[in-house]
């Protein structure tokens, strides 16, 4: 009787467990379809046909193109070819070229440009760094990498209007810094709105150019617009930056933001709402239970992975529905404004960074939800032995890897110091970093650091695979390989229990 | 004497065996004469030369070329300039321009371009999808993305011939819808046909081009034709196409169909006719032996994986059997009528599309044939121990790969998410997932996810490459590993069993 | 004393052995000498050069280039351009263009152009194939594929003169048949040996294409010359070739055939002379001793696979030493009738050729010395312990083998049927069993075969790397794993042997 | 008490084993902030910047670059066109071109030349090499490869000035060989110094060239000038060179050494300062305990590998130490005297040799010390497993890299005699051992050595992946499986030792 009610107990066990699991598998559902719902492949066409307009047009004499800018030169091709062409759409295609009517202008005869461009630039002061005392006499500027501090908020140039003087961040609406490449730059500086048509464009543009705007104290240029797609409801907030360096030169770097931000339009986008509060409601559901159950456990409670992860997914789904009822409160408004005036600059920054950050939260919460569902699978024998064999060799594995990371960030550094200065995949620790795991996977550039030592770089690839690639990867095998050969030594030797499975056979035989 | 009769069982079993195998090879061997036979290196380079010849050649100004179009500017450069040049071949190369005689115009001096070739479009109406009520002033006109329900059916511009009003399907003899990039597209729409010589079509291409036949609604454009090869008896059915998606601009794809249907006509190509012949009672022989074997096992007869495989090469030789046939039967007609009008476009469309399907089938029935093969195998005894290996830790492989999958599409969704916007190879959710099959073999651009997001990018591929490659992928081998071990050691304590290498010695020996 | 004798044996085989492997060492050394002796890094700098300069020059106007040609008129833009700038030097790089005289003009200012380049092309006649009944009238003329027996011996165009003639082989002085990519050559055909200045050959040139000098029939054209550089001592034996295969276009190709055809000049060379003499002697004492232990041991000789490698290294080694006399006599000949007239074609092409292969066989019998270092090593208790397990597991490896091959080729021929007329690398069947290979290691195009079948080709992608590369792959490991551990296991427990390393300490210690 | 004494003991050797520990890790946090304190990304940014300029920027017409030079036509290209708009910017970017003052000239606007650029050439004798006696009529000079003994001293073209006469190296200031892809050259020859502006460098450059200043016995021609970026203090020597080697032809290369040279100007740099006084006495402490050790443990001190790597640290520190100070004193001197003559040519060769080389070592210090952190993590039991692994499989591993590479080398000898005529990565022995190394990591082109040779170069490929990839690659993991098993087993019998964990939670308890 002891015997029975053991498996009585089992029983029970498994059908509750099958009950949340058949919960947690809706919740997943819903989870999927709003995700999948608002990522569609029009998507990525749409930020492609749009970086294909401005990043990989040629400019008409050099055949370069913004991708491949390297000079202050290349950036004025840029502006005065490519960028009016690419923005301003006011004939068709015929030999007899028909203009098309103005409110029918549209990037690539589909989308909208919203409002007007924005060219934005930051100057450093230059006396921001110090001169070495023997060049003192040779060199009385000095222009130094941009930082907050260096900014001159002087006026410059033809000393007037918005162009030649600097906005501070809160005069220009508040954006958010810039991560570029070089630096991370304020939302300040000098800006001149372009026009609403190729002429009056072309008109500041050369006048800028004329009064020589960019000057060696400029460190970025940026260029923002936004284009709206009515055929398929996605807006693109464009970013086209270019960093100048303390170095010289021109590195380009820029943002494509394609975002839904007009949330419910068609049928389909009303039953996502529909499934969007069924997701609160889960949500909800999820939140009480792991009150309970903190309430129950305390402090041990968070010993468990798996609740941790309950508890990031929860987080995050909260931080995602947060966003989501602000972005739609706030973008009727905006639309609103910038409508009214379609001769201003029309800004879409702060709503394309959080939509994007939104999406981005929505994934990461997907995926742990996914994680989830190995809480479940651990019924099945074969499974458990996997996945007991996976518990069981962590610590090995952990003790391993310090090991391991140790050899690889010795590595990491090595690398850094000698090839950074000549080759990209080097130019940062972190960098290297990557550029050793890829190493590993067979995507490397020998005869760049060959090129760049070549004595030390041939040896530190060579004694990097060997005990690496040929030595320490072997180890996380080998580990692996004898765990798994005791966990299941030791299964075999298990009596069976009452699985999952047996308790559909047995709802079968009944 | 029990010994003995078991014994003479075995070799009763063997000899059986050896016959089955002996016809076997036979049958092997007539079913790779077949596909070799209509197989030959000549259909690749047929494909490239033409393939070169229309999507590589440059366009004069720009040096763009089909596979780089990105606009619809680049459709009618494409089409006035290196399609007329590739299409019409009136001149020698000589500095003279030595006229060639109509009848011997050929498409690189070889090949006869069958009947003329057709241009075709299919549009969308311009109310096909709703605007937003915020932009329902600004906007007012609204092309959605292709689906049969959005198509124009009403004339335009010209209003009138077949160019500018639509066509059913079945008013241009029934086409096959085309799979693009973008959608799938119906086979109506507006067609021109074009000239039999350049000037001709010139006419056509610049009157269509004045008169705006590429508008805002155009979803696809089509080019068809198919040229034929005597030299080498093969025609190529050649479809290229500019999909025009609702986000702007122009996605450029193609198929070039390089097919053999006129089968036979040298003396080769009757001696593949009599192997046909000859497989046709092979395959008779085998469907009477596996209908007298599914009389005999009933169901448990699907039971076998190797049973399956026979039905499966039995029906897929049989489909073969009978395409063939119908298209021996077709091209003739197809043919004739063709030849009596060539200044009408010749459909041959659904006659290449069927042959390379045929081909596939033709391919993957080999494939099946070969597996076969393993059936016979299992006499020699490292061979069973080899086999043995693989089938018994299958079951453990399939619980281990249900867990790898979950890991393994969690990060599929996580991927196509994060970078899905802004990289092509995670652009659709089957393709993430390929791409993350490619990393673990070496072959990704970490760059690119790099670029897509700077956090999430570096963190989802060192997660992914720690978890997936060093962790997950070992416990394949540690599986296999720790079976093989178990089977060796087991087989090293059994008896020989009579094999069939004793068969032969015996036969040898006496 | 039983136990001390045998120790002795043991003794006396360890020194006999020691002393064969210093003689064989010896040899080795010699044999290293010789090759890397008259190999040098120049030979690839002087490869490249000219394949600079005959294969990368871009064409004036397209900017083509003779690897990138597809069409016939990029052969006469080839060589009414970039061959005539490669061939003639006439003049230095100064604005004033002063002129070279005329015996110092070498290509690049360093290399003697030897005798004049020839140019020839062979045909296939215009009834060489059969046209199918339906097409008989639309087409009268068929050009076959290239074999020797649709060779066209008729005259043609001018109809007089080499260049509009068909010389056979044998007129032409028997050279060998050139294996090309679509068909192999034979060696007769038309030709045109162009001028000793740029103005003659571009008088013939023009010539030969104003009268249509190229026609359907051709199916190959080549260019062939010999270049000199004195400063290093090299010949360059150069031959271009433009295939017009019968699917209309043009596939290049070519080969530069670097080789030391004077091999004593400096005083180096005299010292390789000195080691080739001792080398000779070597092969004498390794025949006399092989044909002793074939005398001994009869058919058992061939048995053991180190016999076999000594017996492969002679022959190859006479062969070699064989071509070196021949090639030492006839080349003085070959350059004083060249040099008497140096109006003529000088053809070096079977010289060229036969040194070519000469290198191939040092350089395979060296790989094979080198292997048979093996024999000695099998002293040290570790090294037997290795090669003892790769022995052991040779049997079960070959035996796998089997299996993995047929499940490799049955992917190959998939493979080469499904994707074979669409992707370069599947286009025969040799081709797709190395792409297959090469995937393994991670050099593969996926979207190149997923292009060609949307369906099949990915289903083929996913399915190989799981089967191939996820499971039979790590077979190989598993049985290489089990079969060290057993060994290492066995060794563990046997007496130590008395080994090389001992006899070494005991020499040290007395 | 026996116990108890032992576990005393214990505990006293850990905590002075963590006494040192924590020095140790004070020593290399020091270590890291000097080696990262004078590295950064903007050393990479101005390479780069400067390299884009001078070596990827076109010619006007051909459209090639620095990097794609093969001819001598291409150096006076590169000289008059790209260098000399890389090196003067007299003009600002606007359409009115307005002039730069004279000292703000700068390159890309940011870096100041330093002195004026000098042309450099060294060339060989006309009879440096021997003819052979077959062509002593027909070619009547030979230049030999460049060696030392081969230079042409003589006057030349016009006979006087540098530009026409040799000079040693030390007239020169004594430079350092140059080792080029080629050859290593001497520091001596020809040089002509260019002028601070562009007319007068052109003037120069076309009176060189007018002259044939490029002659048949030129074997490199060099171009030298360093520039300075005041806003971030470093200094970039650059070195573009050509090799004309004696095939013909033009081989390209460079270095551009990116250096601080002025060590101490920010605030930041003084804390640098002070860093490596510490580090200064941190050695001095280590020689101390170092030569305690010695004396103590005399021979068998150099036994331990740890002590090994001990005095490599050290030793590299103290050349480091020496570099750093003799540079910090000459550089001021140098910078002095460029300074008072602008006009003449600031050789920094010597400087930035040096730092670049201590940079080196600098950075193989650091390695070095990271890998000495192991000595210390051995306390950890499980860490002592996977350590006490590699150890214990390190004989067998070195016996098997024996055969492992005897094999391997014989492959590379094989690649390099087959393909080291044709194809780049197999163009030396060293290379070709590089080459089939990254080919077991996927990185490899099947396609140029199928080229190179098609019969031998498929087998090559496919017997190297087969026995190298397939076989001996696994044994290094069944070595290294094999191994760990055993250690585990043993280790799980042993009795936990106080380890330095326990150390820390007694710490805690009490
Ligand atoms: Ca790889």
């Amino acid at each position: 009787t002891r015997q029975m009610s053991k498996s009585n107990d089992r029983e029970e066990f498994v059908r509750t467990t099958l009950r949340e699991l058949v919960v947690y598998i809706l919740f997943l559902i819903i989870l999927c379809i709003l995700t999948f719902g608002s990522a569609s492949s029009s998507m990525y066409y749409y930020t492609k046909v749009l970086s294909d307009l401005f990043l990989d047009a040629p400019f008409p004499e050099t055949r370069n193109t913004f991708r491949g800018s390297t000079q202050v030169l290349d950036i004025w091709r840029f502006m005065e070819n490519v960028m009016e062409d690419g923005l301003y759409w006011e004939h068709w295609y015929n030999p007899e070229k028909t203009p098309i009517e103005t409110d029918d202008r549209n990037i690539l005869y589909e989308n909208k440009l919203l409002g007007i461009p924005r060219l934005r630039q930051i100057r450093v002061r230059n006396d921001s760094c110090e001169v070495h005392a023997d060049f003192k006499n040779a060199i009385r500027q000095c222009y130094a990498v941009y930082s907050d501090n260096a900014i001159d908020k002087q006026p410059f140039g033809l000393m007037n209007g918005t162009e030649w003087t600097y906005n501070s961040p809160e005069a220009l609406g508040g954006g958010i810094p810039y991560w570029g490449k070089i630096a991370t730059y304020g939302a300040g500086g000098s800006f001149a709105d372009l026009g609403s048509n190729r002429n009056i464009t072309n008109v500041i543009l050369v006048n800028l150019r004329k009064n020589l705007w960019i000057e060696r104290g400029t460190r970025a240029v940026f260029v923002d617009f936004t284009v709206y797609n009515a055929n398929i409801n996605l807006f693109c907030v464009v970013k086209l930056v270019f960093e100048l360096p303390a170095t010289g030169g021109v590195v380009p770097s820029w943002t494509f933001r394609t975002v839904k931000l007009l949330r419910y339009v068609t049928g389909f986008d009303y039953f996502i709402m529909a499934c969007e509060f069924i997701f609160i409601f889960f949500i909800l559901y999820y939140i009480i239970e792991e009150c309970i159950e903190i309430r129950m456990l305390k402090c041990s409670y968070f010993n468990s992975l798996s609740n941790v992860l309950d508890v990031t997914v929860i987080l995050l789904a909260l931080v995602c529905i947060g966003f989501s009822i602000y972005s739609t409160l706030t973008i009727s408004d905006t639309l609103e404004k910038m409508l009214r005036d379609p001769t201003k600059f029309a800004d879409f920054e702060f709503l394309g960074y959080g939509q994007a950050h939104y999406n981005s939260a929505v994934a990461v919460c997907v995926f742990f939800a996914w994680l989830k569902l190995f809480k479940y699978i651990s019924f099945n024998k074969t499974m458990t032995q996997l996945s007991s064999t996976l518990s069981r060799c962590a610590k090995d594995m952990l003790s391993f890897a310090v090991m391991f990371f140790i050899v690889f960030f010795a590595y990491a550094q090595l690398g850094f110091l000698l090839f950074g200065t000549q080759v990209y995949d080097f130019h940062t620790f972190l960098g290297a970093t990557f550029t050793l795991l890829r190493t590993i996977l067979g995507d490397f550039n020998f005869h760049e650091i060959e090129e760049a030592n070549r004595i030390l770089g041939p040896i530190f690839f060579l004694t990097y695979v060997f005990f690496v690639f040929f030595v320490l990867l072997n180890m996380f095998l080998a580990i692996i390989n004898d765990t798994y050969s005791e966990v299941k030594a030791e299964i075999a030797n298990q009596r069976n229990e009452f699985e999952i499975g047996d308790y559909f056979k047995r709802g079968y035989n009944n």
